[in-house]
């Protein structure tokens, strides 16, 4: 099912039977130190534990799964150096077809191992938006390979809905449920499920005030630009896209923004507490609370922890 | 039950039922990249996410559960600065004892912090073993408050077996069980339920190779010292005690040690394969199998991940 439209409930329950043998069904974590401190009740989705340490593996395995049998041994290919990269080339593998990359070659090492690691042909091109749609469109055009978009393909997103879905499933309706955002295919994803699971649970989206582009086209109706964000959530960088955002628009409670030191504190008290490993982008949701105590006392509340790939040499508190 | 004799099959299985409202039932992990590069299948049971971040917390609820009524107001006391000391303090807090904690001046301040906010009283003492027992004897002179070992004591012994209890419960016989060691509480209570839940498991003791004394001691039939040790796992430190060393006398398969910077090796590969904080003491079983890889190709092999106390900002790769 590459779909050509805004995924419906039938569509996402059918996605996770797809893909459900596929990936992590990834444990719900919670903390009595830091309910006890927040005073309310968090339940951590733990997609730092799934497969490439990342949420993004369901939408990669759904849209290789998803592929016409006519396209399905071209493979597939994106434009990316980070976690969807490593997903799609990883769910390409576990089919046996090819995955082409397109990634800068200004790219940090670790990323290109990564996605190398991976068994994925990685094509190298200057760092600029222009180079990499030429380099992409150079790639399909030679290949035949399906072009799968990090997060502006309905497909994806779908695949990224099963998360919400499966917290619902274990915990029935929460009073928030709160994910990062960047491009947005999570925030829609978790928008949808929470709809179609759990209609009384308000969706947050959680998003660097370094990196409020997400924050502002809510408020203005239109998609605003991610220009110069100044953030270490190197998953949040990119602005939402048509698809996301149109569904964001419709069913997200609101978007809030938390200050990087706040982020910084909040990875930590998950590495320190929970002793898990989250990226910075995963700890935008506890950020979140963190600043934002009083709204959340005594609530119910679930958070996405979208990743967990870190470089160990880097860290920001060293 | 504080025991006065080598627990036996129906002592371990009453503690277990005892504690097993208060500890948390951990998961057990694995790692298809690391199964695939090692070429054998690994059991991680991961104690560094039971209660104050260590397997200790077994035993000093049981210790605690085990404290006759007379004695039961007046608290425990031990003298530590590590995992067991906050595995004490927490257990004595959640039934409203006292914990009294002797611990050397010298202690970092972060293992202070940690004591303190579990609820303990801290009795510093000079950096000798001489100062120790004395600060020991004198606080339980004056409070009443009953000395718990840290793994000199059945008690502590049985309630470290459940670890392995609950490994065996999951995942039937293993191949090969491995344990870190140090004092020998948890390698000591490893081999007693293997050899009553799982007679034909191998259960191996892990150790620095910088801090062999568990080795010495086995090949000379005689607790050897551990004198100088040279080891970044700060919980292995300890040499073994009468108790502990006479159950691995007779039920261990063997200890093997490990290079430090297997060790160190082994840690980062769990983090970043594995997304989950273990500290230097637990990714010994892991440098065991690394150096190892022949012994253990094609075998289910479990490996306790003892505990995640590690600070963050000391990290062995920086």
């Amino acid at each position: 099912m590459f779909l050509q439209y805004e995924p419906n409930k039938q569509n996402i329950i059918q996605a996770h039977d797809w893909i459900q043998n596929r990936i992590h069904r990834t444990p719900i974590f919670s903390s009595k130190s830091l309910n006890s401190i927040l005073e309310c009740r968090l339940y951590f989705k733990c997609e730092n534990l799934q497969k490439v340490g990342a949420f993004k593996y369901r939408g990669a395995s759904l849209a290789v799964l998803s592929l016409p049998k006519s396209d399905f041994k071209k493979g597939v290919a994106t434009h990316s150096s980070g976690n969807h990269a490593a997903a799609l080339a990883l769910a390409a593998k576990t089919r046996n077809i090819p995955a082409y990359i397109v990634m800068p070659r200004t790219a940090p090492q670790i990323k290109k191992a990564a996605v190398e690691g991976y068994g994925a042909k990685i094509i190298f091109c200057e760092p600029t938006l222009k180079a990499r749609e030429e380099a992409l469109a150079k790639v399909v055009a030679e290949t035949g390979a399906t072009f799968v978009h990090p997060f502006d393909n309905y497909t994806i997103i779908t695949g990224q809905a099963t998360c919400a879905k499966e917290i619902f499933e274990e915990l029935g309706e929460l009073d928030y449920l709160i994910s990062p955002v960047g491009g947005g295919g999570l925030l829609s994803g978790t928008c949808l499920s929470a709809k179609y699971f759990s209609p009384s649970t308000k969706v947050i989206g959680a998003e660097p005030k370094g990196a409020d582009d997400a924050f502002r086209s809510l408020k203005e109706g239109v998609i605003q630009p991610s220009t110069n964000p100044q953030t270490i959530c190197d998953g949040l960088l990119t602005q939402l896209s048509e698809k996301t955002f149109s569904i964001i628009k419709k069913n997200v409670s609101e978007i809030i923004t938390a200050e990087e030191e706040t982020i910084i504190s909040a990875m930590r008290m998950i590495w320190e507490r929970m002793k898990i490993i989250v990226e910075p982008s995963a700890a935008v949701p506890l950020a979140v609370v963190l600043e934002n105590k009083k709204k959340f006392l005594g609530k119910r509340v679930g958070l996405i922890l979208s990743g967990g790939n870190v470089d160990l040499n880097k860290l920001p508190w060293d």
